[in-house]
């Protein structure tokens, strides 16, 4: 009986960990660790990292294993996406049978949450273990806590999208709070930017964050010249933001939930 | 100078604090604490104890204050929040100037995240001191993470809203998967429940945790006789639920976001 641990690590702030991540890393048999491409080697290096702090001995082992390519030039992106989930369940269940005792608890480090445009638990659901979750913060909080913000107007309800449905649908009805994730193309430049405040981070919790905000009619060249120059320097990026548009942009709280 | 420090400390787990919370904690000069009436003493204390768990020597110190009540027949909601903002602004002002010498460091120990339905940022905004931010675990996270389901389905958008906006307003135009929080009225039954999952916690994180999962048809009777039950037993009940409409409902995973 094996129970694969999927584990929130935040989003490279080593201090975002949780006592709970810490405990759960700590008692897992094996760790499973992706090597990547060399763009992505840092985020590879920070996972090693996470291990060599907070692991004590007697350490779990780890097992390095290096993740399938996803086919993007795949004609069904859908296909494209379930076979490269297959493949990288086949690679973790190579890595695990690999392992004699067979492994109790097995680990994974997932970036942010692994519940918010992750597929690590897709993946899990085909290995057929149990599958436990331990929640860590996302790159949503940690935009929200550099730009000290709230995410929310006073009972008011936020919509979290992506950057390619912003695109396609423009801004979606009922809310006038937004976050985008997975924009590679700054899609908040299809929209018309009167009365639009954004909140934009990327490498955030990171040594190399950068933010910047205001009104999206300032603040979008600036972050459309700092994205692209971050990302040449490198080679990889991971950003997200928060546009709001009508009333106070700074006027927006709530009253406890308790009751 | 003063700066205010708002810590995230998750949803009750002492082991939601991350490292990060850990050392803002300890590098307080003063804590502020609400004491509480007596339904939600045990969220107070659930503070202390994070305290005494946590705090290593020289510990800050930790000053308890009353926590003002908001006035909950005043005629103009709005307006009422605004006065209860200012008089727990008051109450913070008042023990921080108690303080000699005064405290360059102020931490206050926030439920879940500060981003989310909080009215913490709010409040420090009227002391007009620095403010720094430190995530935390959310109510939404610890649900996801008791029930290991992911909060999206591939590429789709989630919408966060309250239990107020559901009944009054329905479920929300373009998206499927629903948050819902702030909800002491159980508003799911307010919709058709054809085709519609419901995924709930209460007390996420903390020994009394209870969930309930199914079709909402099957589900909100259990649901609505759990929350019955739990609210009486404890004197309070803290909960959160996703729905989900449409498609299979276990279908709903993502491309990693690394570009």
């Amino acid at each position: 009986m094996t129970t694969l641990s999927l584990i929130g690590i935040g989003t490279g702030n080593p201090e975002h960990l949780t006592l709970q991540a810490i405990r759960a890393l700590n008692a897992a048999d094996l760790i499973l660790i992706p090597r990547k491409g060399a763009a992505k080697a840092d985020l590879a290096e920070l996972r090693r990292r996470i291990c060599d702090e907070v692991l004590t001995a007697p350490a779990p082992r780890i097992a390095e294993f290096d993740l399938p390519r996803r086919d993007a030039a795949h004609p069904d992106y859908r296909a494209g996406v379930e076979d490269w989930h297959g493949a990288i369940a086949r690679v973790w269940a190579g890595a695990i049978a690999a392992q004699s005792p067979a492994p109790g608890r097995v680990a994974l480090l997932v970036w942010g949450d692994p519940s918010l445009y992750d597929s690590t638990l897709r993946i899990a659901a085909r290995l057929g273990h149990a599958v436990e979750v331990i929640p860590g913060i996302t790159a949503i909080q940690a935009l929200t806590a550099a730009h000290a913000i709230p995410l929310n107007r006073i009972g008011a309800p936020v919509t979290i999208t992506t950057g390619r449905r912003l695109r396609d649908h423009g801004w979606p009805d009922g809310v006038d709070s937004l976050v985008v994730m997975l924009d590679g193309d700054c899609a908040f430049q299809t929209l018309d930017p009167a009365g639009i405040g954004i909140w934009w981070g990327a490498y955030l919790g990171m040594a190399e964050e950068i933010t910047e905000a205001g009104p999206l009619a300032e603040a979008a060249p600036r972050i459309i010249a700092a994205r692209a120059a971050a990302r040449a320097r490198h080679g990889w990026i991971m950003d997200v933001y928060i546009l709001r548009r009508g009333g106070d942009l700074n006027e927006e709280q709530e009253v406890p939930t308790q009751q």
